[in-house]
């Protein structure tokens, strides 16, 4: 829960707030009195009469009443403080900045739980404990350094980590990256990044709320609950961007089907991303980054790529920057004709308008000033950037004078990009002091660019049942009554139930009927053993089996196999090789997998994922963003597979995935792509009830 | 050319040395002062009589004998300048610091000659024109700031571009980078990257010189002398890490086979790079980070990649690190055990010593120390990072202090990362001035690393020449009259003199000789006809031909495509298919890559380059990097090739090539591994004279 008692307190009390500003009890108060609260500011303090100027309180006992109390107290003091300040001071809103809770002990674990019980009593918004705690324009309520500058239209930074927060803030302070508030969730004991993201959802102002979201995760706590609100803060015009850390660690259950293998728990952070339309990032100096990109007026879209100008007084970084861009996908488009020649005349001589456009290391501010003037004006250029910094010759007070009037005026976005922030350390910090930021390294700019550009938008959440029979689907779900593979009629079943082509198939421990099947649907077929989870490996599947003698040999061997229970006799069809799996992802649900069958799946793990249910946009990204997708388009002379199709299958497995949760593990491997068909031809399905 | 004139001048002249630190004339000689010159420095300025506190002559001509000049006068007086001082006053050095030259026009490439000339005929070593300077700890002969730290053991930078040059000083300095020399080459009149190594290398002393080299890289001029000196230095102990600026421009030449399409201008500079042994960098921030890990102790190898201890006071940036360690092939081994059950006792109850260590946002100098210590000692371990920032709350000049002896005390390289560089300003100032370097991002540092790791130790120079027939190779090459695709006999006799082994065929317009030929191989056979380059798309390649009838009609047939002037008749075979390459590009000489074939080279772009020669270990490494490696193994039941064949047949070519410069481009495609066996099945070469 948060209230207004935390975001907006008439007044503040720090219980163990103290004049030692080398403890967390001094640097609060110091940051409160430092950051302009003007509410009314109180201290609880049982050895001082004051503390850095402000009446101390002895005793909590004393105190009139108050609306939000930020504690610093040893953890086991803490429980008896909320009930005091809840129910006889009418407190409605705890920052518990102490430590030693969950995060130490079982003891610990207790006290918060009863802080916890106590502030649901009460209806009191809580956070934390063991946090750095909250920083918004309203109140300065952390301990910690560096203050950054806030404006209403900085970021909102949530993180789970208080230090980590701390490091983000420095990375972010140097710049110039500004805040609307800062979230330290601590152990989220109440409230968590998902539920001050659910307030900012429910409570957005477009007018005046930040549009840019930074988080830093360590662990997803309800992807649901992120997923929900991430996308509906993004479709009413916010963007988010996250650290979610602990990519490296393998997924700890052993994996006993494709799917398993390739599919690691964060294919359900990228899938949950994706879906959401969150841009990810992986260190602090790209989220920080990314920040200051999203804080720039929006840029456009452009089929083939943004086209950027790049306005600089030095060759080298432009070039660079114009690898790095190209790297991303992005264009750095030269600058041809009348317009750019009526440029060159204006600058320099040996200045270049080719793009890089380049005023040399002589270049003036005018000069500056002219060259963006005529960016603005191209009307194939969506944005520009601008390196300027200086060889220590002269201040440049004037050169970022012009760039922060030309910021103001030119409706296309302008990144600047200012090396010399220790020689040029003043003019920069002027510069950035007029509420800009600098993106010091230009590679490091396209980059994050590069991140933001391959966020695909938040996906529409409908389930699509259209031919999907659901009734079905559940009545063989619910007939299961083992754990693990099921039976390949159940799974033939399955399929045909969610709308999904399966190839002719037939099992059956009778020779006879094995063989009047396969007279029936015609030679050549294939057989597979029934019963070993493994087939190939214990010589149980035989393609190409052209006659009833073959067959009938065939069978009889396979009976033999051990765990043999059964054979399946399939009409044999070729086309090409596809690949589609499902593993379920505790509290994410299903992470569907699609790619290229064979190689390309099991050595070149060329897989896409996305998270059930999918849309057929979702679908369609997944196909698309595959390395081998051009296979799929068709090439060397070979007739392409029917995309659409492809997603239809995709899409209609999320669905029988969202309506058949017990099933934990799947794929689909091969389906066949044929002329315009796609067709499965072996499935395996784990079920877990 | 390089003298100690330039390096250790007596005397120095300013030749346009000013009051105004606000010119380049100015600051030049402000940068000496400052720098603390202990020779004789001179000032040429006709309107002053004291500059900055140095006796001014108005006229160079009344100067005494002098060592170096340093040219800050327009680009018109320099030669005259240069001449007076060399033939009269005994200058033998030159730096000109003024632009204006053949950067610009071609009246100012021609007063570039001029002085080039002069300098050749009084054996005067030249740097420049328009370049920032030259920086050693002799003499500050810069008119840029910033001047960072100079230190013999520092890195030696050598740059194409001055601005860029200063760009990243000013990266440097932020991380503590200290410098033995800065060189802006300019427009590398007599002087250029390449020369500048060529120095270090042919004077190249273990004992006193920098064992770090940086390069900012425009245009490689001379890349077979930056081969062999950089190879050179590598192999007498030093470390070069390079940017190559403009590795997004596609090759210019239109490319009519598979290579010339793959192979881009920048496949060249990957592969030169490989072959020496340079670690490549795309951005500023990565070379100085390069540059920073280069300078500490060295690291050791390890097979199946480095072990690093990560202690930390912050959990977050420790799992980031982690992550982006092993995304980049390294390791952070879970510590275990007595050892660690020890240390955890010495440390604060909740740290944790699983790796990443984590000791606690309270966690003091002391248990930093601990900590580090432990590290030292445990066996497995090669290298420890350690992550310090503060939240604001205490200065860390006692923390920083232990690092800094532990840093002197450790045999282990330890890698600072702190965080706090705006917070812990002084501290980390304090810390870098003690002559370290500081990783503000860990994530950063990692992909750094990563750079370092997967560069592989300079390749050995020889050409592998047993069993390859050059005198046949030259008369066959010489025999060519004509530029272009040459005849299918002739492609199989080159191939024949460097032991590749090709598949038997045999080319006529005489059916009853094809036909004669087939029945002598055995059936099946593959046609194709002779004459047009892109054979496929005319209907002109058979495969699996088992008739003398099919034969005789596809004969028939193919002789009717237009351009036909006959048809070969290859023995049919069948195996893996692999790819094989070579583009010849200017100055580099030729790029050969290598790859799986077929899709894996013309949809997935899945080659490795390598600049010819090639030794068996560079071929060795070029196959192993491929992404579909796997395959090349054994997968999926399916039997590998043999690796040491194939790197044969690249090592056999690349001498082929060696001794063939007129070949333009090639490709072999497919070379088909069957078994033990590898034979090239169809090739093209472009011989252009």
């Amino acid at each position: 829960m948060i209230n207004k008692q935390l975001l907006q307190p008439e007044s503040i009390v720090v219980i163990g707030g103290s004049n030692n500003v080398h403890k967390p009890g001094g640097t609060v108060v110091r940051n409160l009195l430092s950051g302009g609260y003007e509410g009314t500011l109180r201290v609880v303090n049982p050895k001082e009469d004051e503390v850095q100027g402000i009446k101390a309180f002895h005793d909590a006992r004393e105190l009139p009443p108050t609306d939000l109390a930020i504690l610093v107290v040893a953890a086991k003091y803490c429980p008896d403080y909320v009930e005091l300040l809840a129910k006889e001071k009418q407190v409605r809103a705890f920052i518990i900045i102490s430590a030693g809770f969950s995060e130490e002990t079982h003891e610990g674990a207790l006290l918060e739980q009863r802080i916890l019980d106590i502030c649901d009593q009460y209806c009191c918004a809580l956070i934390g404990p063991n946090c750095i705690g909250l920083l918004t324009r309203w109140h300065h309520s952390v301990f910690t350094r560096p203050i950054p500058n806030l404006n209403p239209k900085g970021v909102d930074f949530i993180s789970g980590s208080g230090a980590t927060a701390v490091f983000i803030l420095e990375s972010a302070v140097s710049k110039g990256l500004q805040f609307n508030s800062v979230w330290s969730i601590g152990n989220g004991k109440q409230n968590g990044i998902e539920t001050v993201l659910e307030y900012m959802d429910e409570h957005f102002d477009a007018e005046r709320d930040s549009l840019v979201k930074l988080l830093y995760i360590e662990n997803i706590a309800d992807p649901d609950k992120l997923l929900y609100h991430a996308t509906s803060l993004i479709k009413k015009g916010c963007r988010i961007a996250a650290i979610k850390a602990g990519s490296s660690q393998a997924g700890s259950r052993a994996a006993s089907s494709h799917t398993g293998a390739i599919a690691s728990s964060d294919s359900a952070v990228e899938a949950l991303f994706r879906k959401a339309g969150i841009v990810r990032c992986f260190s602090r100096e790209e989220l920080t980054t990314v920040g200051c990109i999203l804080c720039l007026p929006p840029l456009p879209q452009r089929e083939g790529g943004l086209n950027f100008a790049i306005v600089t007084h030095a060759g080298g970084p432009g070039v660079m920057l114009t690898d790095a861009l190209s790297k991303g996908g992005m264009n750095v488009p030269p600058l041809t004709g009348p317009v750019a020649e009526e440029l060159k005349e204006k600058l320099l001589p040996g200045s270049s308008v080719a793009n890089p456009i380049d005023i040399l290391a002589t270049g003036t501010a005018e000069h500056l000033g002219i060259a963006i003037d005529y960016c603005e004006r191209m009307e194939d250029i969506d944005a520009i950037m601008v390196i300027f910094g200086t060889p220590g010759l002269v201040k440049i007070f004037e050169v970022y004078d012009v760039l922060h009037k030309k910021i103001q005026e030119c409706k296309k976005p302008i990144f600047p990009i200012l090396p010399s922030v220790s020689t040029a350390g003043p003019e920069v910090q002027e510069f950035l002091k007029r509420g800009h930021v600098n993106f010091c390294d230009e590679v490091t700019l396209a980059t994050a660019l590069t991140q933001i550009m391959k966020t695909p938008a938040p996906a529409e959440q409908n389930v699509v049942i259209n031919g999907v029979d659901v009734p079905q689907i559940r009545r063989i779900i619910d007939g299961i009554e083992d754990d693990g593979y099921i039976l390949p009629n159940l799974v033939h079943e399955l399929l045909s139930a969610a709308g999904i082509p399966t190839v002719p198939e037939f099992v059956s421990a009778d020779k006879d009927e094995i063989v009047a099947f396969a007279e029936r649907v015609g030679y050549p077929v294939v057989v597979k053993v029934v019963g070993p989870v493994h087939k190939s490996d214990v010589g149980g599947v035989t393609l190409n089996i052209h006659s009833q003698q073959v067959l009938s040999a065939e069978f009889d061997r396979m009976m033999q196999i051990p765990d043999a229970t059964a054979v399946m006799v399939q009409k044999m069809i070729r086309g090409t090789e596809l690949f589609i799996g499902a593993k379920y992802e505790p509290r994410f649900g299903h992470v569907v997998l699609c790619g290229l069958g064979g190689i390309f799946v099991e050595v070149l793990k060329d897989v896409s994922s996305g998270l059930a249910p999918l849309s057929y946009e979702e679908a369609y990204s997944m196909i698309r963003s595959l390395r081998g997708y051009k296979i799929l388009k068709g090439t060397r002379g070979q007739r392409g597979i029917n995309e659409r199709k492809y997603a239809e299958i995709i899409v209609r497995l999320s669905t029988l995935l969202r309506f058949a949760t017990e099933i934990k593990e799947m794929d689909i491997n091969p389906l066949l792509a044929d002329g315009d068909d796609i067709i499965a031809v072996d499935a395996r399905i784990l079920v877990e009830k």
